[in-house]
């Protein structure tokens, strides 16, 4: 792990790294010492890991909550290189759309593809980050929705170091077996209006979670209409699960 | 409205009343001057103005947030006298389950023709509450979940003065075109495993309603088994639209 830079502001610190050939950034609070929670943040499709909802979310989960957040760039996103095999496939898909195909079953092959290369990466992630001085070996939470929580269903049903997860903007076609094998308590965001992924097929996934405690919220809107006052309930619920 | 009794306790007054013939309970702080947000709060089928849930829910309100909370007894319900056309049909809508009928559109017609008194008598308990100095014209908030949300959705869509309103564990049924009235800001309440209230029904009537901001929260569960954090979900709602 290399860091590239640290810059702070408002109390709040960004370092920039590299962890092998991942591009990464660590938030934490200004002269943080010791141990604390860590959420690990899943950017969407096409964006990145400075992506301004991940920005946001991440700062306020420093500011007010005293954690450390990390987001990484997916294979083919932000500064990573263009990966060929998933541009083919996104042209491909994108022909497929344009003949009249569903978008959903789509996206959902797409996600799984992923998946392959990120739940070892952000095993890696968390193994470096929770070696330094100022994170720590503490609980971890994970956050992600749409291409975040298609790629977030498998990681965290694979890494027994997360304890709670936000998931939403995302159907059961991709993730449904892997989500059954989650049990920790997920918060699971709805867009009632979503134009990417079908109703019945977010409540599908929402359904298939293992975990005992799961709470679904549902709001009127697009896909990318997340209500701002989610991100409050977002902070409460990692506040009742990781402090 | 005749006061019976006074009693404080933990900061929080409580005035038994008569309005008519509606026995009602009032919530205050202890020692309260002025206008301050009022909820009325509205019981289950088989319940009480006093049942556990009304109390807890009543005097965190009050603690908490300094509101005034206000519930009355359904007819047929708590310190009523029974009501012989409602014991009729619910010997009826009994046996009619028993011989294989389905439960819901049968509380569903129930709940109808209770709306038909309770709309104009909550209406009335409104009208004299907001006269008293230590509560006052401020705005108002409505709870109410199962019986409450069948008798609370025509209630709602009725009454002008109801700002915001948390609502649930209910079906569109009985509520539908009502609802599609409601404008105010709803949290609407799902038990996942709703043993009364099909899971498709709740979401109708989630679906039906009219207003522009309304968040549905669906945990796991039966009818009677809604996640303590969810109040604590209930106090914010209420707080971000009547304070």
């Amino acid at each position: 792990m290399r860091f590239i830079s640290e810059t702070t502001s408002d109390g709040v610190s960004e370092q920039l790294f590299i962890l092998g050939e991942i591009p990464g950034v660590l938030w934490t609070p200004e002269g943080a010492v010791g141990t604390r929670p860590l959420i690990l943040m899943g950017h969407g499709g096409g964006r990145h890991k400075k992506a301004p909802d991940i920005v946001a979310r991440a700062r306020r989960s420093v500011a007010e909550c005293d954690f450390a957040v990390v987001a990484v760039d997916v294979p083919g996103h932000g500064d990573r290189p263009k990966d060929e095999e998933y541009d083919r496939i996104a042209t491909e898909n994108q022909a497929r759309v344009d003949a009249g195909e569903e978008l959903a079953p789509l996206i959902a092959g797409f996600q799984t593809l992923v998946a392959r290369r990120t739940v070892p990466e952000w095993q890696a992630v968390l193994d470096v980050v929770q070696q330094l001085e100022h994170v720590g070996a503490g609980p971890v939470g994970y956050w992600g929705v749409s291409l975040g929580c298609g790629l977030g269903v498998p990681s965290v049903a694979a890494e027994p170091r997360v304890r709670a997860a936000v998931l939403g903007l995302g159907g059961a076609l991709a993730s449904a077996e892997a989500a059954a094998r989650i049990t920790v308590p997920v918060e699971f965001l709805l867009q009632w209006d979503d134009e990417r992924v079908p109703r019945a097929q977010s409540l599908a996934l929402f359904d298939a979670l293992g975990s005992a405690e799961k709470t679904l919220h549902a709001n009127p809107g697009k896909h990318g209409e997340l209500p701002a006052f989610e991100l409050d309930s977002t902070l409460r619920f990692f506040a009742r699960h990781l402090c």
